[in-house]
C-alpha cells in the first residue's frame, strides 16, 4: 500500500476527548473500528486514524464542535460517505473526523425555481429519490453515492457535466462554518449575483480545508421531456473518441455520453452481469423534446457509422437505462475487483478536447505494455477519463509501476494544456502535480487565502497543497 | 451629484510620478481632460480624480507598474472602458488609474475546444467581430461595449445569460498581477477542473481588488443554425413576466427574452429611432435546429397567448435583428437621455423566478408616484431586472428620492431571497446592501481574504467592503 509522507500528528489531550463526550456523549466515538472506517480511503493510501469520531446533526453541533477543536488546536477532518478517492478524508495529522452523513435533512424544495437546500450529509441518490415527484432531478453523478457536502468539497462532476455542469455550476449558495466558529451563508438564492467576492466557488473544491459545509443549496433541473440512452461499439478507441468530439464540435448537447474500454467492459460484464462485446464502447444519453432526441440520435448516428462504430442498441424501458447506468457507476469497483484483494488507483486527467483523441490512444498504448490490468472509462465529452488500476497490494513493484504510468499520463495531460484532475480533487494525491500544473505562485495565493481564513491550519490540514 | 463617503486620498509624491515617468514615458498622462474621463463615472456618483494614468501594454508593464506602485505605497484602480456603473473603477483614494483599453490583443482562438485567450482590454464587440469567420460567438454581452477585463472583474452577464451563463461561467482561466507583483495562471484550459482552490471564480467578481486581470481564457459558443428573434407586446407587465416565467419553468432554453416597460420602450423608440407600440414588450430571441427553434417558438406563443400578449413580430433579417439588439444595449442611454443633462441611475436586483412577478409589479407601482422618470428593462429570465432613473442633478430632491425608492426595490429583493446586484457589482453604490444581503461575518471573509491577498489595501481600495 502507498505509504504517503508522514506528516506529524497533532497530539491530542485525553481532556480534550473527555470535553467532547461531556458535549457530544455518544456522538463521540473512539474505538478501532469506526476509527479505521474514517481513516481509510478507498484508493490506494495508507490507513491514518483519527483520534474520534463525532457524529454532527445539526450546524449548530458543527460550530460547537469547531470551537472546542480550535480551542484546543486539534485538527478537524470532513467526512461524508468516504467514497472520495485522493485521500481526501483522510486526517492525516490526527484530531476529529467529523462524520457529517447523519445531517439529512432536505431543508427546502423550492420547485418553481428549480433549486432545493439540503444538509450536507445527503447522499445523491437519495436526494433524487426524494425528488422524483417534483419534475426535477439533480444532476451530478460521481461513481458512488456521495454526500452531498463531500461532492461539494471535491468540486466533483460525473457523466451529466457535459451537458449539465459541475458542483461549480450546481451550487447556488452554501452554508459553512468557518475556523472562527462562526456560520455564513455565501449567497442568496438568486440564479446570478455581482455581490462581492465568489465565495460560493471558494468553498467548492476547497476540501474542507477552510471550514465546514453544513448545507448546501443546489440548482436543479427539469426531468428531460424524453430520455434515450444506448450503447454503441466501435472498431477502434481512437474511432469512438473521434465520434464524441465531433459531435461535441457540432453542437450536439449531448447528456451523457461516457467511453469504456474493452477491459472495462469485460469488468462491467463480471461486475454488473451484463453481455456487452467486449469492445470500446460509448455509452450514450440523449435529453430533449421527442423532436431534438430524434435529431440528435440522427447527427450522432451518422458520426458513430463514419468512425467505425456499429448500431446503437437502446436501452428503451426504464429499467434497461437505470441497470446501464449503475453498471457505469460501479465501474471502479468493477475495474478494481477485476483482481480479488486488489486495491484500486483511478487517473483523472482532463485535456482540451481537440487533445483527446491523442491523449487517450497514448494512454492505452502505455497500458498495452503494463504489467498491472488498467481499464480506461470517462466522460469523454468534458475531455475527462480515468484509468483503473487494479493493483496486488502485497507486491510493492506493481504500485511503482502505476505510480511511473500516472506520472506519464499527467505529464501528458499538462503538456496538452490539461489539468491532473478533472474531478476528484488534489487531496493527498495530486499536490506535486499541482504545483506544475499551476506553479508555486499560483499555489502561493491559495497558501495566503488559507493561512488568512485557518490561521492554525487545523481544517483538514495536510491537503491540497503544504503550507 | 451623489456626494459618497469621503475616504482620504493617499498622499503621491512628485517622485513617484517622475519615477513613472522614467520607466513608461508617454504612457504616464496627468493632464485634467484625462485624469477627468478616468475619475468619472457613468452613472451618479462625483468625480474623483487619479493622480496618474498608466496606459499598460503588456502583462510585463502591469507587472512593472504594480512593483513601483506597492514599493511607493500608492493604490493602482485598474480601468478598462470606463462602462461600469457602480463607481467600480473610480480611484477613490487617489493614486494610478491603470489603463489596460490598448491591451487588445487576441492571443489564441482554439476553434476546435470553443476558447480563446485575449488581452484585458479587448472589448466584446471587437472579440465577436474576430470570431466571425469561426463559426463561434462570446455570448457575454452587457449593454455597453465593454472590455473582457472588466467583465470579468464585475462578474458582468446580460441578455444571453438565461441561456449561456455569465461571466463566471465564461472565464475558463486568467493571467493576474498579484499584489506580491508575482504573474500567476489560475487555471489551464481543460473544461472542468477540481485542481485546488478556484481562484478563477475568487478573481472574477473581485473588483481589481485582489490583483490586476491582465488576460483572459473565455468559453465560446458555436453560432446556432437558426436563429429567430421577435417582439411581442403585452396588456399587463405582469402578463409578460408570467409569460417568461411560465417559459423557463416548461424548460424552454429561451437564448435571450428581454423585457422593457411602456416608459422603456418610448425611450427606445426616441433614441434608437423604433416604432415599437409604447407598451410592456419581450425581446425574444430563439437559437438551435430550425426544428428545435419552431418547437420553442410554438410553446412560448402559446403562453404568450394565454398571458394577454399580441402576435410576434419578427426581426427575420441580420439587419433587422441587429437593429433590434443595438436599441436594447442602448437602452440605458435611451432612459437616461429622456431629459437632456441628466444623469443615470441604475439598479440591479435579481430575485428567484417565482418571485419575479411580485417584485416587478410592485417596483412599478412605486414608479408610477414617483416624480422621477424611471423605466424597467430586464433580463426576465435570470430574475433580474433594472429600473433606470433619469435625474436632474440640480434638483438634490430627486436623487433623494431615488435613494428612497432604491433602498425599497433592494429591501424588496432582500426579503424574497434575492440579490442588491445580478451583474453590476458593488463597487461603491451597493457596500451597505452588500451587508444586508450577506451579513457582516461573510464579508468579514471576503475582508480576511482582501488583507491577506492585499495586506497594504493598494489594489481598488474603497471598493465592495470598507476594511
Amino acid at each position: 500500500m502507498h505509504q504517503q509522507a508522514i506528516i506529524e500528528r497533532v497530539p491530542v489531550p485525553p481532556e480534550f476527548i473527555d470535553a467532547l463526550r461531556e458535549r457530544f456523549g455518544a456522538q463521540v466515538q473512539t474505538g478501532e473500528a469506526v476509527c479505521r472506517q474514517h481513516g481509510t480511503s478507498e484508493a490506494h493510501f495508507a490507513p491514518v486514524l483519527p483520534d474520534a469520531v463525532v457524529f454532527a446533526q445539526s450546524t449548530q453541533e458543527v460550530i460547537e464542535l469547531v470551537r472546542l477543536c480550535v480551542a484546543a488546536g486539534v485538527p478537524v477532518v470532513p467526512f461524508g460517505a468516504g467514497t472520495s478517492i485522493e485521500g481526501n478524508a483522510l486526517p492525516v495529522r490526527g484530531g476529529v473526523s467529523l462524520d457529517l452523513s447523519q445531517m439529512t435533512q432536505i431543508v427546502a424544495v423550492n420547485a418553481e425555481d428549480f433549486d432545493c437546500t439540503v444538509q450536507a450529509g445527503v447522499r445523491r441518490e437519495e436526494l433524487n429519490q426524494y425528488l422524483r415527484d417534483t419534475g426535477l432531478f439533480f444532476p451530478i453523478d460521481p461513481g458512488a453515492n456521495a454526500t452531498i457536502g463531500g461532492m461539494a468539497s471535491t468540486r466533483a462532476s460525473g457523466t451529466n457535466a457535459v451537458r449539465y455542469g459541475t458542483m461549480r455550476d450546481a451550487v447556488l449558495s452554501l452554508t459553512v462554518v468557518t475556523p472562527q466558529g462562526e456560520v455564513i451563508k455565501t449567497a442568496r438564492r438568486a440564479r446570478k449575483s455581482a455581490a462581492g467576492y465568489d465565495l460560493t466557488r471558494l468553498y467548492v473544491g476547497s476540501e474542507g480545508t477552510l471550514g465546514v459545509i453544513t448545507e448546501v443549496t443546489l440548482r436543479l433541473h427539469p426531468i428531460p421531456e424524453t430520455i434515450s440512452a444506448a450503447v454503441c461499439g466501435f472498431e477502434t478507441l481512437q474511432g469512438a473518441v473521434d465520434t464524441v468530439v465531433q459531435s461535441i464540435q457540432l453542437g450536439v448537447p449531448l447528456a451523457r455520453v461516457e467511453i469504456l474500454d474493452d477491459m472495462q467492459i469485460r469488468a462491467c460484464n463480471k461486475w454488473s452481469k451484463l453481455d456487452l462485446p467486449e469492445v470500446t464502447t460509448l455509452f450514450f444519453e440523449f435529453h430533449g423534446s421527442p423532436a431534438g432526441v430524434a435529431e440528435q440520435v440522427e447527427t450522432v448516428g451518422q458520426l458513430a457509422a463514419a468512425n467505425g462504430g456499429g448500431n446503437f442498441q437502446w436501452a428503451s424501458t426504464q429499467e434497461e437505462r437505470t441497470r446501464l447506468w449503475k453498471a457505469r457507476h460501479e465501474a471502479y469497483y468493477a475495474a478494481v475487483n477485476l483482481r480479488s484483494g486488489a486495491i484500486g488507483w483511478a487517473t483523472d486527467v482532463c485535456v482540451p478536447i481537440s487533445r483527446l483523441p491523442e491523449c487517450i490512444t497514448q494512454t492505452k498504448a502505455d497500458l498495452a505494455t503494463a504489467s498491472v490490468p488498467g481499464t480506461i472509462v470517462g466522460h469523454v465529452g468534458d475531455g475527462n477519463f480515468h484509468v483503473i488500476f487494479s493493483i496486488d497490494p502485497k507486491a510493492p513493484a506493481e504500485l511503482a509501476e502505476v505510480e511511473m504510468l500516472n506520472a506519464r499520463l499527467v505529464e501528458r495531460a499538462l503538456a496538452m494544456d490539461g489539468t491532473c484532475t478533472g474531478e476528484h480533487g488534489i487531496g493527498i494525491g495530486k499536490q506535486e502535480w499541482l504545483a506544475k500544473e499551476l506553479g508555486e505562485s499560483t499555489i502561493d495565493v491559495m497558501r495566503m487565502i488559507k493561512r488568512a481564513l485557518d490561521p492554525q491550519d487545523l481544517f483538514n490540514p495536510g491537503k491540497i497543497f503544504t503550507l
